[in-house]
C-alpha cells in the first residue's frame, strides 16, 4: 500500500503534536509547579524542544509534499486540514533561523529586564532593550509581509488571526468609538446614584480554591481531563486532552481569583472539546486568538456577569465565606458590572476595557509600520489615556505603557484580539438567544446547557475547518459585527434589563 | 577552532540530557499531576520521546566519533566520561529496534492487564502474558551478553548495576544465609518479651504532608530545586536540577508515608549534589541503582530508625497528631525495628527484606538463564517463602509472585540492588563512624551534618567518576563487605546497643 503525500504530511504533523504535548506540560509545570532553581535547566530544555520542532516544520521534503498533497484527491475536511499545514509549515518557513533566535534571545532578555524595571518605572532601562525587540519585530514582519502578501503589521497580526487585516480592525474600532465613549459617561452617571457594598475580607485561599472547584463544575470543565492550579500570572495551558488552567488568589479580595478561574474554563472547555477524531491535526485546533478569547469571555462576561449566573453562584459564596450584605445578589450584580476607568488594562471593566485596546493597537500598528519609533510611545501613550479615558500618566511608566508583558515578548498584533474575542462573544449570545428565546430564563434557572450545547456545536467541534469568517459566517449568520456588542452593553448597562 | 570527537559527543549527551529533562518531568507528572483522562495521549508523548532518544543514541556516526575520541589525548575526568559515554553507546546499540520495541509492548501489556490480574489473584491469566515477557528478556539477554561478554543473567543486571555479577551476588547473599536467619529468629524471641503501643489514627493526611516537610527539611532536602507530592506508589523523580519526589498517605498509619519521605529524600539528595559542572554528561550521573539505594536506605535504615534520629523526630510527631503513649521515643524506637517475616517485599522490615531479595534473585536467574520456566514460578516461591521464612503461600498468588511490578514489567536482574544497597549503606556507616567517633553522640544531639558531608564528597559529588567497585575501595576502604551489614544489625537488633 503506498502512503499519499497527505497521508505523510497527517502523520509529520501528529509527531509535532507529540512533541508539543511535552512542550506545552513542561511549560505549564514551569509556571504552577517549578521550583526557582530548576528554571536554568527548563529553559534549556525548552529551547532544545523549540529547535527539535523548528527542524521538523522546515524540513526540505514538506515543500514537495505539500505540492503533491494538493493535486491530491482529497475530501473537504482533508483539504481544510491540507490549508492549514500548509498555513503552519509557511509562518515556519518565512523567517530565517538566524532571525528567530535573535528574537528568541532579544524578547527573553527584555521581558527578563522588565519583570525588575516595570516596578522601578525604568523605562530609560526599558527602551534599550525594547528598541532592539522592535527591530527585530519589524525584521519579521518584512520577511512575513514578502511570503504572505499583508501589510508590515497586518503580517504579524496574521500570526495569531488569520484573515484579519489592520483594515478591518480600525473599521469595527472605529465603530465603537462612535458610541462607547457616550456609554461610559452615560453608565458612570447612573452608577453614581447606586451603592455598591464591598466584600469584606479575608478570604482563606483554601476556601477561594475550593469555591473555583465548585464553579468549574457548574461551568462543565472536565476534572478528569485537566487540573486547576495556582500561578503568578492566570492561564489556560497543557494539551487539548489533559487542559491545566491556573488562577492567583487574593486574600484580600476574591473576585479576581474567581472570575479569573471563570475566564480560564472558557479557554479550558474550548480545547477539552476539539473534536477528537482529528486531535493532532491543525484541523483540530482552536480557530484563532480571537475566537479563544470570545470562548474565555463568554464564559466571563456574557454568561458569567448575567444575572441568572450571578443568582446560581451568591450561594456558594455565602456557603463559603458566611453571610455578609456584599453577597446579597443585587449588589454582587452592581458589584460585577461597575464601571470606573482605570490605568491597568488586566483590572478594566467590561466598558473600559476596549478603551485600553484601541489605545495599544494604534501604537503598535504604526509602530511596526514605521511611522512613530520607540522614543514616541509615552508621549503617544499620554495623548490617548487622555483622550480615551480622561486619565493622566505622565511619568507613570509602570501603570502606563509599561505595564504589559506583550511588546517586550515582541507580541505584536495581539493586542486587537481581545476586544474581537468580545465582540465575537456578543455575537455568539445574540445567535443564541436568537434560536432560544427563552436562554434567559434557562439560565436564571441554572441551566447553562443551552449556551455549551451552542458553543460546542457551532464553535468548539468547528476547530479549524473553517476560515474565521465562514466560521462566523455559519454559526451566525453573519461576519464580525460589532453591533452585537452595542446591544449586549446598553441592555446590559443602560438599567432597561440586564442579560 | 575544530572540535574534538570527544568535544562533539560531550554536545550531543548535552542534547540528549535535555531531551531526558522533558521525558523526566511528563513521567513524573504523570504520576504524580496527570488527570485520568490525558494517560493516553501522555503515553503516545513519551513513545515518540523515547524513540527520538533512542534514534539519538544509535546515530551512525557515533561509532566513529566513539573510537576516534578514545585516540583523543583526554585528562582522567574526560576518559571516565567516554567510558560512561561509550556504556550508554554500547547499551543502546545492543538491540535490534524491533526487539526494543516488542518488549516494550509487551511489558506495557503485562503491566497494564497485572493490575487487575494481582488483585483477582488471577496467575492463570497472567502467565499468558509473562510468557512473553520473559521470552523477549531472554533474546535481550543473548544479544546484550553477545556484545558484553556476560552470561545472559548478567548481561541484564549489568545495566541496572555495572560491574556487578551474579557470582558476586551469590556470594555476599551466601554469606548472608549464613548468619541472617538466626539473627531473625533471636531477635523475634527477644522482641515478643518487648510490648509496642501501636500509634493511634486517623491521622489527618494535611498534618502528614507538614510533618514530611519537616522532616525534609531536617534531611537537608533543597525546596528551591525540587519538590514533594504524591503518587500511588513513592518513587524519585524528575531531574538533579530539579528534583520532585512523591510519597502517599494512609490516614490509618502515617509511618509508612513518612518513611517513604525518608526513603526518596536520600535518592533526591543524591541527585540534587550531584556535580554541576558537569552536568548533562554521563560522569555527573548517579552510579548505578545500588549505589542509589544505598543513599535512600543511609537515610531511611541507617540514619531514619537511629535513637538519634528518633529522639529528634518525636516532638515533630507531638506537634502535628498531640500527645499520645505511643510517641514515646523509645517505643518508637521499638515500633521502627520490630521484625515480623510477612509476604510483602515493600512491608517488609530491614531483617527479613533480604529474604524476600534471595528468593527473587534466586527464581530470575534460573528464568532467564533458561533453567527454569514461567510455569515453575509459583512451586519455587512456594518452596523459597517456606524455607527462607517459614510462610506458607501457595495459592496465594497476589501476595506471592505477583506482588512485584518488576517482573511484568520486564525488569530482570534489578531485584539484588535493594540488598546490596543495604550492604552498601552499612558500609558507608562504618566508613563514617571510623572517621567520626563521635558519630552516634552528633546524632543525638540532632547534628547530621556528619553524614551529608561524607555522603556529599565519597558519593554524590563522585556520581559516575568511578567504577563501582572504585567508589565503594575510595569511599570505605575496601569493596563490597557484608561483614558491615551484619555488625550493623547485631548492634541495633541484639540490644548490645542500637546505632
Amino acid at each position: 500500500m503506498t502512503t499519499s503525500a497527505y497521508q505523510e504530511l497527517t502523520r509529520h504533523w501528529s509527531r509535532l503534536h507529540r512533541f508539543q504535548h511535552l512542550h506545552a506540560m513542561a511549560n505549564w509545570d514551569r509556571a504552577a509547579m517549578m521550583p526557582t532553581r530548576g528554571s536554568e535547566a527548563r529553559a534549556a530544555a525548552l529551547a532544545e524542544m523549540e529547535s527539535l520542532l523548528h527542524g521538523l516544520r522546515t524540513e526540505p521534503r514538506l515543500a514537495r509534499l505539500l505540492e503533491q498533497a494538493e493535486q491530491e484527491s482529497l475530501d473537504d475536511a482533508a483539504r481544510s486540514n491540507l490549508r492549514e499545514i500548509r498555513r503552519d509549515w509557511k509562518d515556519s518557513n518565512a523567517l530565517p533561523p538566524a532571525l528567530v533566535e535573535a528574537s528568541s534571545l532579544a524578547s527573553s532578555r527584555c521581558e527578563h529586564a522588565w519583570r525588575a524595571q516595570r516596578p522601578a518605572n525604568d523605562w530609560a532601562g526599558f527602551v534599550v532593550n525594547l528598541r532592539e525587540v522592535v527591530a527585530l519585530a519589524r525584521q519579521e514582519a518584512r520577511f512575513l509581509a514578502d511570503s504572505n502578501g499583508l501589510s508590515l503589521y497586518d503580517a504579524l497580526m496574521d500570526r495569531y488571526e488569520p484573515g484579519m487585516t489592520s483594515a478591518e480592525v480600525s473599521r469595527v474600532f472605529g465603530d465603537l468609538q462612535t458610541w462607547l465613549p457616550s456609554l461610559v459617561r452615560q453608565v458612570r452617571d447612573e452608577q453614581a446614584r447606586e451603592p455598591v457594598i464591598e466584600p469584606s475580607g479575608p478570604f482563606a485561599k483554601a476556601a477561594q480554591r475550593a469555591l473555583s472547584l465548585e464553579v468549574m463544575t457548574l461551568l462543565g470543565f472536565d476534572f478528569e481531563a485537566g487540573r486547576l492550579d495556582e500561578s503568578a500570572h492566570p492561564f489556560s495551558g497543557g494539551v487539548p486532552e489533559d487542559t491545566r488552567l491556573t488562577t492567583r488568589y487574593r486574600e484580600d479580595d476574591f473576585l479576581q481569583g474567581l472570575m479569573g478561574t471563570i475566564h480560564e474554563t472558557g479557554h479550558a472547555r474550548y480545547e477539552q472539546n476539539l473534536p477528537r477524531e482529528a486531535l493532532g491535526q491543525p484541523i483540530a485546533r482552536a480557530r484563532s486568538m480571537a475566537i479563544h478569547e470570545s470562548q474565555s469571555l463568554s464564559f466571563e462576561m456574557q454568561l458569567g456577569r448575567s444575572d441568572g449566573f450571578i443568582a446560581r453562584v451568591a450561594p456558594l459564596l455565602v456557603a463559603r465565606f458566611g453571610m455578609q450584605p456584599a453577597f446579597a445578589v443585587g449588589n454582587l450584580q452592581r458589584l460585577l458590572t461597575r464601571v470606573e476607568p482605570g490605568l491597568i488594562r488586566v483590572d478594566a471593566d467590561e466598558l473600559t476595557y476596549p478603551a485600553h485596546v484601541i489605545l495599544r493597537f494604534g501604537i503598535e500598528k504604526r509602530l511596526i509600520d514605521g511611522e512613530v519609533e520607540v522614543d514616541d510611545i509615552p508621549a503617544l501613550w499620554d495623548e490617548g489615556m487622555a483622550s480615551l479615558l480622561d486619565l493622566d500618566t505622565r511619568g507613570n511608566f509602570k501603570d502606563g505603557c509599561m505595564q504589559d508583558v506583550h511588546w517586550g515578548a515582541g507580541l505584536f498584533g495581539y493586542f486587537p484580539c481581545y476586544t474581537l474575542g468580545a465582540m465575537y462573544a456578543a455575537q455568539w449570545f445574540a445567535a443564541i438567544r436568537r434560536g432560544r428565546p427563552d436562554l434567559d430564563a434557562r439560565v436564571a434557572a441554572g441551566d447553562f446547557t443551552p449556551v455549551f450545547d451552542w458553543l460546542r456545536a457551532n464553535i468548539w467541534q468547528q476547530a479549524s475547518r473553517w476560515t474565521t469568517a465562514e466560521l462566523a459566517e455559519r454559526a451566525s449568520g453573519e461576519q464580525l459585527n460589532p453591533s452585537h456588542f452595542r446591544r449586549h452593553l446598553e441592555a446590559r448597562y443602560l438599567g432597561s434589563g440586564r442579560p
